[in-house]
């Protein structure tokens, strides 16, 4: 059979294990899911084991790592490393979700459920293309490593040790990654640029406890209020991070870059749209939205707690309140000057009357990549001959802390090939992916073997 | 036996009591407990019937009133009317109570329970010392009107039409009101002005929900950061309030009163530890840390609320975001006019791509009175038999709303003589009563009735 026919064929086949797959609930951050992180890991083995690869589940001081070889293409033949994960963000607020965030519902060609795009789904096209190209074309041309994580929504600390102790054995030419949205349905794409994160929680303790607001308002330092005239000396009137020397290494994009952004068939009335949002805005006075979300650095608070914040009213003066901030970053600022410089600076925000804690959660690099060589060319006509287009290349404004990380220990030319889509609702509520796509994805993977061993191979 | 054997005698049996009265959870603010509510007023009417007055509950638009009279005195005899409520203020965060707040304990002197102090233990000095005074001494000297309402804590909605419908009936020469602190366990005193407040919810909407803080950071205008910076517009860099015109009415106290607060043995030390604050601070730079919280109006954020709180990260930018804001008020502000004015301002510092709500769900009006005339003279009589010294004259920085309009309708001379202490937590967790204070306060409820009647009698 041919595989474009069995591909067909199979589309409920494998939608239905999809389901199954993101019927276990894999949030890494929440430690009542401990259990289910572990029993994710073993049935992704269990799967990866029928593909016919050698297939462990390797503890961490975390969550585990699933690792898979198929090493039969031959010594000449290149080497794959797939990345991906399979923990999922929290599901809250949960009465927003319009089903089930752990029961996958099909509405509209798309599959709604928590980590359909971020990132189980796109595990799953890998897993599915290795199992098409061997049932109707055999061994794949190239020898393939599967490396799936279970700590990538909670900054994979456990990863970068696990990467340098095995790099001989995650040896590779070339390292995909499938965790990033394409810029549309119809606008194929790949990613070549990241943006960075640092992850902070800033809180402030006041009174002993919560005190009555008429009896002492007035003599204490309110901590809520305190925190909100610190947050509001984050960022100036202008939209840009006061936090000094924030800016100082950030490297513009190419003028053929920015110029490409401009070009970019998307209106700032369709991301309005997309978005949900009563009017664009935010984000540095006088740059393209496009160079906004994608190639410059933000500051965003994350989560406010502070007081009563019940039904009605309740007069008090807080003991302590929390936000909860993350900044963006994009090359070549460096996330640990970045996170000393905020650091020094929201302790000098600091009134007296109130104790202040700095936490910091997370942390990733920014990157960007020049899509020139045989990598991007193989890639694009994979792509090209699925979407009978060629891709854009575009970048992306959120983080995958682990794309420079994986490049740099393993020294090889990375891919950032992915079939998500914008306004998936990464993060929130109804999660989706579009089955379009998924399926197009895993056409295309089983031509990347081809075209990779066209390019790559001796 | 004489009135100070019989009130000796009784301790227990008063304190037991009380107990039973703090062990029914009358919350006002929570519909779930819309039930405790109509079971504390039932308690009441039985414990008033057994005291020879006629008790009834009388329903209103929310929580019932309690009404209760004894007019046995004589047409010659003045007729005093006692306010207090049965409601007490929510529970939350219930983990810092160290004793289950609807269990009183009683620990070093204190009884331990919500409504000890805010206003069930001073409800039930009135009603003890008109039981001792019965036993003892026989009918009182005064004509006595207990009228206890179930809403203090939720803005006393319904006891203004309440009052006007029934103000031939509450017709008195006095109104006693014990819902405030002593100055200190040795420093009696009694309250002459009260803030009036505004309590306000402002509620800011983003983007349709919860959006990855990576894919949309830079592009669309994050809520809580919004909040943020509308909250740090509230206030200047020397702690005054900036809604326009907030200041126009204020009234200073007189030379004698501004004396008086710099001779009240209460140092900015003593009151930073029973504040439980790292330093003294807020309110406006270069004013007496006494004048600021009694008669100087001011600004605090009661709560906080947006995005994700949980533990560790999660990137995103909120839907929406929340902050509860009160102010408290000083005799001439008008709660009117600083409502409309905050709702003009706070709608002006609204950026475009967020909508903004405002609710507002209390107000009261200031109070101030000058404390000369038959009744104060009393006052000061039955507290310094009991205390040997005279009370300090002083205000209180909280507010009660009733109050003033009380005063207004009923068209008579208001004592605000109240019985908890500074530090007894009101409105937080572990709110606590001196016992000292609660027994002294009937001895001096059991004198004023014969103070009242021999200044005010014919």
């Amino acid at each position: 059979m041919s595989i474009e026919k069995l591909l067909e064929e199979n589309k409920q086949k494998y939608e239905d294990e999809l389901k199954e797959f993101l019927s276990i609930p894999s949030v890494s951050a929440r430690s009542e899911h401990k259990e289910d992180m572990a029993r994710c890991a073993d049935w992704l083995k269990g799967k990866l084991g029928d593909l016919g690869m050698k297939a462990e589940v390797i503890s961490t001081k975390g969550h585990p790592v699933v690792y898979a070889e198929l090493i039969d293409a031959g010594k000449s033949a290149p080497t794959v490393l797939v990345y991906g994960h399979y923990d999922v963000q929290p599901v809250e607020p949960l009465d927003e979700w319009e089903s089930p965030p752990f029961e996958a519902s099909v509405r509209g060609g798309r599959m709604y459920a928590r980590g359909t795009a971020d990132d189980k789904g796109q595990v799953h096209i890998h897993m599915k293309a290795l199992e098409a190209y061997r049932e109707a074309k055999g061994t794949p041309p190239v020898n393939l490593k599967f490396l799936f994580e279970g700590e990538e929504e909670v900054g994979s600390v456990n990863l970068e040790p696990f990467i340098r102790d095995n790099a001989d054995r995650l040896a590779c030419d070339v390292t995909v990654v499938s965790d990033t949205p394409m810029l549309a349905e119809d606008l194929p794409s790949i990613c070549v640029g990241l943006r960075g994160m640092i992850y902070t929680e800033v809180r402030l303790a006041g009174p002993r406890q919560d005190l009555h607001s008429g009896q002492y308002g007035g003599g204490v330092v309110n901590p809520a209020n305190a925190l909100a005239e610190i947050l509001a000396q984050l960022k100036d009137e202008n939209g840009r991070v006061t936090v000094p020397g924030f800016y100082d290494a950030v490297k513009d994009p190419s003028p053929a870059e920015k110029k490409a952004y401009a070009e970019i068939p998307m209106t700032e009335e369709h991301f309005r749209e997309e978005a949900g949002v009563p009017a664009i805005g935010d984000g540095e006075v006088g740059v393209h939205f496009i160079e906004r979300i994608w190639a410059r650095p933000t500051l965003d608070v994350n989560g406010l707690l502070s007081g009563y914040t019940g039904e009605g009213a309740k007069t008090i003066i807080p003991a302590k309140s929390m936000a909860k901030i993350s900044m963006r970053l994009v090359p070549e600022q460096d996330p640990n000057a970045i996170r000393e410089a905020f650091e020094g600076y929201v302790r000098s925000l600091k009134p007296e009357g109130v104790e202040m804690e700095i936490d910091f959660y997370a942390s990733g690099l920014p990157w960007a990549v020049d899509p020139a060589g045989p990598v991007f060319k193989a890639a694009a006509s994979a792509v090209e001959g699925v979407f009978k287009r060629e891709p854009l290349f575009i970048r992306e404004g959120g983080s995958i802390p682990i794309v420079p990380m994986i490049e740099q220990i393993l020294e090889t030319p990375l891919l950032l090939l992915g079939f998500a889509l914008p306004g998936c609702n990464l993060h929130s509520p109804n999660e989706w992916m579009s089955l379009d796509l998924y399926h197009k994805g895993i056409d295309i993977i089983t031509r990347l073997y081809d075209e990779l061993a066209n390019e790559l191979g001796e």
